[in-house]
């Protein structure tokens, strides 16, 4: 970064957009953060906690921001980016953090904002939200993925990379659909499993009555995701829906296949040591 | 318990055998810990901790005890059965801790031991395995499964639970067949689904380069039971495959009608609170 400290301005201050106010400021990144957000009272909130410096009322005012950082849902970032369209833009970047990327992508460019467009994700999800939750080291050593769109300028990436790195993470170049297809897999698809699983637990408890005496740390740890807000996961499922499906698909054979594998006890015993050194080889 | 202090031992010094070991002698159930491991070196290691007072070079050792507990992976307890089949037992109980009840219940009526025998199940398990993991703890506040045989006497299924109290552990009277179908649910099934999702995950980390980067907590707390021992694994899903094969089934349906529902959003998110309320539901 050259010349004064930028302007940023924050669209959605729930825990993702309080945490990267709080972030950038506290690593000097810049002095001044404004923010909007839908409920006055979250903005509210997030002034309080030291993110932000003032309160736009209105999304137009994010037009006069140097960097703008969009931190809404992924439904409402595209509302957002449509809204933007018509707006004369001073801005030199955008960067969203969605967890989908293409649909988004796509409607940056529509709104003819594709060359300061960067599409960004942090991996730094929780079952937590809200400002209250939101801290400066949210992102530290996390992965922050990064996308250009077809007509992102060199400047703009650049000041994208150089943001995520001011907030601790590591920023990381991904194409857009790979990312998503990417993201079904890491995240959309453990979601879809966790709530599938306590569904059918929760179903079952009542004509079995020891259900839940046999809920142990297994079954704790593989739902906990089951916990976040609805809202949230049904915009990023229904984003990202085609891509889930197919993992699902591909996820069901493999299941399938290891409990077929059971009638042959060598064979089950190989099957299941290969699938723990897959777990460690991703995990260490 | 009247009369002076039994003589318990145990059959498999690993995490579970060693820690009823220390556990009973700590709460003063007994004072004398003799045990029998496959492994002389698994039973020496147990001694060290304390948990056992002598080791039993051969199975048959056991016969003399007044307790027996069999603390051995699912088909190596039935082995056990089949051997004790032909000797004078002295022991007024007989107490086994595997993962799955039926087939162990039906060895243990073959062998003509059912009036002694009563099959238990802690919900203490834990990626850790061996002694070393051990503690008299470990059943503090769990979960410990009681079935009777349709032969067990009354006094020594009082036995059982007097045991299993001294333990710290919540004794929960329950029919074998109905409690290899629960765990098949909150146990089985949720590691077939980590296991499935590491080797989907695995296999395709090397054409999709940014897999690892997109690994978050998530995905790390849904697969944590992957990196369990598969061989222990493979002896449970071999004996409990037909129940894990029919909760597959009806997760994998009810997987599918909620991506289903992507394409309508109201549809969704109502499907998707009910599944958080089922989870809050089930773990409060």
């Amino acid at each position: 970064m050259t010349g004064k400290s930028p302007v940023v301005a924050v669209v959605g201050t729930g825990l993702i957009g309080t945490s990267l106010g709080l972030a950038l400021k506290s690593s000097g990144y810049c002095e001044t953060v404004l923010g909007h957000s839908r409920t006055r009272r979250t903005a509210e909130h997030a002034m309080v906690s030291g993110a932000l410096d003032g309160i736009l009322e209105n999304l137009e005012g994010v037009a006069e921001a140097d960097i703008v950082l969009l931190c809404a849902p992924v439904g409402a970032i595209i509302a957002h980016l449509r809204q933007l369209a018509g707006l004369e833009m001073r801005s030199r970047l955008i960067l969203d953090v969605g967890s989908i990327k293409a649909p988004i992508m796509k409607a940056a460019g529509e709104a003819g904002l594709g060359e300061i467009f960067v599409g960004g994700h942090p991996m730094a999800g929780s079952e937590k939200s809200g400002p209250s939750a939101a801290s400066a080291g949210l992102f530290e050593g996390k992965t922050f993925f990064l996308a250009p769109t077809a007509e992102t300028s060199e400047e703009a990436f650049e000041e994208a990379r150089a943001l995520v790195a001011a907030t601790g993470a590591n920023p990381v170049e991904i194409d857009a659909d790979e990312h998503d297809r990417i993201v079904a897999l890491t995240s959309h698809l453990p979601y879809l499993l966790a709530s599938a699983l306590s569904g059918l637990a929760g179903e079952q408890s009542g004509d079995l009555a020891h259900v839940r005496d046999a809920l142990g740390g297994v079954f704790r740890d593989m739902t906990r995701v089951a916990g976040g807000s609805p809202e949230m996961w049904a915009d990023i499922l229904k984003n990202n829906a085609s891509n889930v499906r197919e993992w699902l698909q591909e996820f069901v054979q493999n299941a399938q296949s290891i409990i077929a594998a059971a009638d042959n006890p060598e064979e089950l015993k190989k099957a299941l040591r290969s699938l723990r050194a897959a777990h460690r080889e991703l995990l260490k």
